[in-house]
C-alpha cells in the first residue's frame, strides 16, 4: 500500500474513532450520553494508538499536516511527499467525519444543541480569546512535537510506541484540553468543519468559520518551535 | 487442547467477562450498580484481551463466527473447521451467559426492569430502525476486521497483540457502541439472547427476537467488507 | 531475599494499595471519597501489577493462598514451602491492612459509618446468601486461577506478564466483583479483618465474623477447581 | 543533551501535563471542569511516564529530590551531580508551573475560590494535622522508592519500565493520595508555589507557606527510608 493511502486511512481511523466517541457522548438518546471528558480523551488516545499501529509501519503515521511540516522545515522529510501527504490526511479526515455523520444516523434530528452538533465534528475554545486559543493551540502542538521526538529517539521499546503516543494524546488531553478542546492538528479539525458545513444535519448551526484558522495555525506554528526546540537541544 | 475446545472457552470467557460487568451496571443491588459506559467497555476490551491471551497460541482466537466467516471467504481459513469454530463459539458464549445468570443469582429478582434484564444478555438499539442499525453494525464489525488485519501485519509487537486488541474493543465500543450496543459478533449476541429464551429468570419479559437478526447479519456483511477492503488495499 | 519474604512484601503492598484506595474512597472528608467502583478495582488490579513485578522472579508472586494450595494439590509446588508461603501471606495483609489504618489516621473519626470502616478491610457482600456468596467468590477465584494458568502457559509475553494480570483482576472485578467485593484470596480477607478486630478504630462495628469464612473457602474451592479445570484440559 | 538539562526538561513536561490536569479539573469554564479523583491521578501517572520516556536514557530520570538524596545516601549516585540535579527539577517544576499558568489564562479570573487556584499549584492536606500528614507523605515515599528500587532490579521489562513506573504513581495516587494530595517529590510541590506566590493571578489568597515544609521533608524522610529498607532486605 502506498504512503498516500496509508496516511489516508489512518486519519480516517482517527476521526471516525475520536469523533465518534464525542458523537456517542453529546447526542441525545445513545447509551453512551453523557460520557465525560476522561472517556472522550481516552477514545481519541486510543484511536491515535491504533492508527499508529496499523499504518506506522507504511508512512511512519504522521496523520497530522503539522507534524508533516514540522519534519519537512527541519529537513526530515522529502519535499517531493509534503502536499500528497497533507492532502491525503485532509481527505482521510473528511470521509472520518461523514462516517461519524452515518454511523449516527437516527441521533441528530434528536438533538436540539446546534453547538452539540458542531463539537462532534470540529473544536471550539471554552472562553474565546484570540491570543489566549491560539497560545493553547501552540503550546499543546509544541508538547506534541517535542515529546514525539524525544520519545522517538528511544530505541528500546519499538512495539510500544504506538501504545506511548496515544498515552501522550492523552495526557495533553487531561491537561491542555481543557481551554479549546486540543485540536493539535489542522486537518483533525478543518476537514470535519467542513463536512459538517456540507452535510445535511437536521437543525445544524454555524460551522464557526472564524474560529477555524486557530486550530490550523496553532499547531502549525507549535509543532515546529517543538521540532526546533529538539533540534537545538540535541545538536 | 484442540482448538475447538480453545474457541470454546474463550468465548465463554469473553461472554463471562463482558456481560457479567453488564450485570454488575444495570442489575439492583450490586456494588457496581450504575457503572457507566465506559466501565462496560473496558469490561468487554478487558475480557477480548485476557481471551486472546489465554487461547490465541492454540486456535488463533477468532472467538466470533464473523471472523471466522471472513477469513474463510478470503481463503485464509480451512473449509473443514468454520462449522467447528462457529458452533464452539456459539457454544462458548451459551455456556458464558448461563454462569452470568449463576453469578448473579440473587440480584435478579430485585432487579424491576426487564429491559435491563434483557441488556444483560444481547444488545438492543438506542433508537431502533432497521436500516440505521444495521449500518451501525456493519461499520462498527467492517472497522474491527479491517483494524485486526492492518495490526495483524505488524510483526514487531507480538506478545503485546492482544492488548492491541483489547484497545481496538475499547475504542470501537466508546466510538461507535452507543448506537446499537455493538454486537459485533454474532456468537456474542444471539446464543445469550437463547440463554434468556430458556433460563427462569424472575420478571423477565420478552427475548425481542424481532432484533435478533440485525447483530448476526451485520457483524457478518461488515466482517466480509472490512477483510475485502483489506486484501484490496494489500494485493 | 528469601521466598517468604518476598511473599510477605508483595501480599503488603498489594493490602496497602489496595485497601488504601477503598480507604480513600469511603472514608469522610478524603480528596478521593466517593470514588466508583471502577477506580477501586483499577486500584486492586494495579496494586496486584506492582506486587508481582516486585518479587515475581524472588518467589513466583503467588501472595494469595488459593493459589498455593492449587497449585500444591496439582504436584506444582513443594508441600515443605506451603505453610511458609500462606503465614507470609497472611502476615503481610495483616501488616499491611495497619499501615492502611495509620495512612488515614484522622479520617477514622471522621466517618460516621461503621460498615464503611468495616469495607475498608474486607468484603462483605451486596446480599447476603450463603450459597449464592460461596458461589460468586467460587466462581471468581476459579476464573482468576484458570485465567492464570492459561495466560502462564504462554511464553512470548514474560515481562508483560504482570500488566496481565493486573487487567485479569481488574475484569474480575468489574465483571463479577459486584456481588460479594471479590475476595478471591483467603488472605486478602482474614488478615484485615483480624486487623479490624485489634485495631482502635474510634466508632467500629462488628467485624462480622459470620460471614468471614466464605471469602476463605470459596477461594479455596474455586482455586482448586480451576487448577483441576486446567489440567484436565491439557493433559 | 547534558544530564542537568534533562532532568530540566522532565520535571517541566511532569508540572506541565500533571499540574494542567488539576487546572482543567478545578478552574472555572474548561471543558474538563469537575473531572474527577482518578483523572487526576491518571494525568500525574502519564505524565511521569512520558517524562521518563523522553528523558530516562540521559539522565535516569530522577525527576524528583527525594530520589536523588536516596540513592547518593546509599552510595548509588555520584556526589558532585546532587546539587545540580536538585537543582534543575527545581528550575524545571517552576518553568512547567509558570506554562501551565499562562495555558489556562482567561480562566483564573473567572475561578473564584483562592484554595482551587492554589490547588493547581501546591498541595494541600484534607485534614491538616502536621503529624498525620507528615506521616501520609513519609508513608506514600517509601512505597515509591521502595517499588522503585524493587521493579529497577528486574532486567527483563526494560521497555515497559517507565509504563510500569506510571502505574505506581497512579496506583500511589488512588490509594494514599486521597490525605494530603500526594506531592511525593519536594520539586513538585516547593517549585509551583513559590510561582504562585510570584505570579499575577487575580484574587489569589495565601501561598500556604506554613505548609510548605511538609511535602518538602516528608518525601525526603520516605525516600531514604524506602532506599534503606530495599538495600537492608537485599544485602
Amino acid at each position: 500500500m502506498n504512503v498516500y493511502l496509508a496516511e489516508f486511512f489512518g486519519t480516517m481511523i482517527i476521526i471516525l474513532l475520536g469523533e465518534g466517541a464525542v458523537a456517542g457522548a453529546v447526542l441525545k438518546g445513545t447509551k453512551s450520553e453523557n460520557d465525560g471528558w476522561l472517556t472522550i480523551v481516552v477514545a481519541w488516545g486510543l484511536a491515535v494508538t491504533l492508527a499508529v499501529y496499523a499504518v506506522g509501519r507504511i508512512s511512519m503515521a504522521h496523520l497530522n499536516p503539522a507534524i508533516t511540516l514540522a519534519l519537512f522545515l527541519m529537513g526530515d522529510f522529502p519535499k517531493e511527499q509534503v502536499a500528497g501527504y497533507i492532502i491525503a490526511q485532509f481527505a482521510g479526515a473528511f470521509v472520518g467525519a461523514i462516517l461519524v455523520w452515518l454511523a449516527f444516523l437516527p441521533h441528530w434530528g434528536r438533538t436540539d444543541s446546534a453547538a452539540k452538533k458542531l463539537a462532534v465534528f470540529c473544536t471550539a475554545p471554552a472562553i474565546r480569546s484570540t491570543p489566549a486559543n491560539l497560545l493553547s493551540e501552540i503550546l499543546a502542538t509544541f508538547v506534541l512535537v517535542l515529546a514525539l521526538l524525544f520519545i522517538g529517539a528511544n530505541e528500546f521499546a519499538e512495539g510500544l510506541n504506538p501504545l506511548i503516543v496515544g498515552g501522550l494524546i492523552i495526557s495533553i488531553g487531561l491537561s491542555l484540553g481543557g481551554t479549546t478542546g486540543f485540536a493539535i492538528n489542522p486537518a483533525r479539525d478543518l476537514a470535519p468543519r467542513l463536512a459538517h458545513f456540507i452535510l445535511p444535519i437536521p437543525g445544524k448551526g454555524s460551522s464557526d468559520w472564524s474560529y477555524s484558522w486557530i486550530p490550523v495555525i496553532g499547531p502549525i506554528i507549535g509543532g515546529i518551535l517543538g521540532a526546533w526546540c529538539f533540534k537545538a537541544l540535541f545538536v
